[in-house]
C-alpha cells in the first residue's frame, strides 16, 4: 500500500475509498482500528463485528474485483477522539444482463463512517452503507 | 412528553425509541440537537438534513400511526462530546395483503445513531437506519 498519512479522519476516508477503488485488501485493513468492536455493514448485508469478520467481508467483495466508487456530499462532525462522516457514495454498477455500455449505471448509497483517534492516528471504527432511495415510501411503511 | 433526563446518550436513545413507539412527534423532536446539520435516513429513504426536514420526515411516518419497535444488541462508542451506537431494530410490520395475525412479521433494521453533548445534555445528531439482510449478496454486487 502507499504510505498513507492518517493524521485526519478525512485522510483515512480518502484512503478508504481509494482502497476500494483498487480492490486492495491489505490497504483496506490497515485503515481499521485495532479494536474488537470495529463494525461494518455493506449495502444489503448483515453487520460484521470484529476485525476478522470485517476482513472476510471485504475479501469476499474484492474477489469480484475493484469497486468503482467515489464519495460526494460529505457531512462531518469531529470531536477529540471520534469523528463521524455521512457521505453519498456513487458506485458504477454493471448489470450483466445488459449490453456492455448500456448496462453501466450509477448506484447511490448513503454511508455513515466513524473514525476513532488512537495513539495520535485516526482509524476507521464503523462503516455503515445502504442503498439510497429517492422515495420515502419504504421508510414510511417500516418507520 | 414525559420529563426525560438526557444526561446520557443511552437515555436519549431510550427516549428516541419510546417516542417512535408512541408516535409522538414533539417528544421525538425534543431529542434532536439544535444544529442545522442534524441528519436522518429512514429505511429505504433519502437522507434528510436539518431540523425542518427531519421533523417533516417523522411527521410523515407518524401519520401512519405509532411504530412498534424495539432496539437490541447495542454496540456503543462514547467520547467526551460524541457517542455512537449501532443497534439492531426489531419492527413489527403488517402486510395489508395478508390476513390479520398471519400478516404480522418482525422486520430487522440496522441503525447507526450519533449523539452529541451540548450544554451538558446529550442530543441526537444522526439516525441512519436500513433494512438488515442476512445475505451479503447485494453488498457483494455493489461493493
Amino acid at each position: 500500500m502507499r504510505n498513507v498519512s492518517l493524521c485526519t479522519a478525512d485522510a483515512v476516508e480518502e484512503a478508504f475509498y481509494e482502497a476500494m477503488q483498487r480492490g486492495n485488501l491489505e490497504a483496506m485493513m490497515a485503515l481499521w482500528a485495532d479494536d474488537e468492536d470495529v463494525l461494518c455493514v455493506h449495502p444489503g448485508s448483515d453487520r460484521f463485528v470484529g476485525l476478522a469478520a470485517v476482513r472476510e467481508s471485504w475479501a469476499r467483495i474484492f474477489r469480484h474485483g475493484r469497486v468503482e466508487i467515489r464519495r460526494t456530499d460529505v457531512r462531518a462532525h469531529t470531536g477529540a477522539v471520534l469523528a463521524i462522516h455521512n457521505v453519498v457514495e456513487q458506485t458504477l454498477s454493471v448489470d450483466p444482463r445488459s449490453a456492455a455500455s448500456a448496462g453501466v449505471q450509477v448506484v447511490e448509497c448513503i454511508a455513515t463512517n466513524v473514525y476513532v483517534k488512537q495513539a495520535g492516528r485516526w482509524r476507521m471504527m464503523l462503516h455503515h452503507s445502504a442503498l439510497r432511495q429517492e422515495s420515502a415510501a419504504a421508510g414510511e411503511r417500516l418507520h
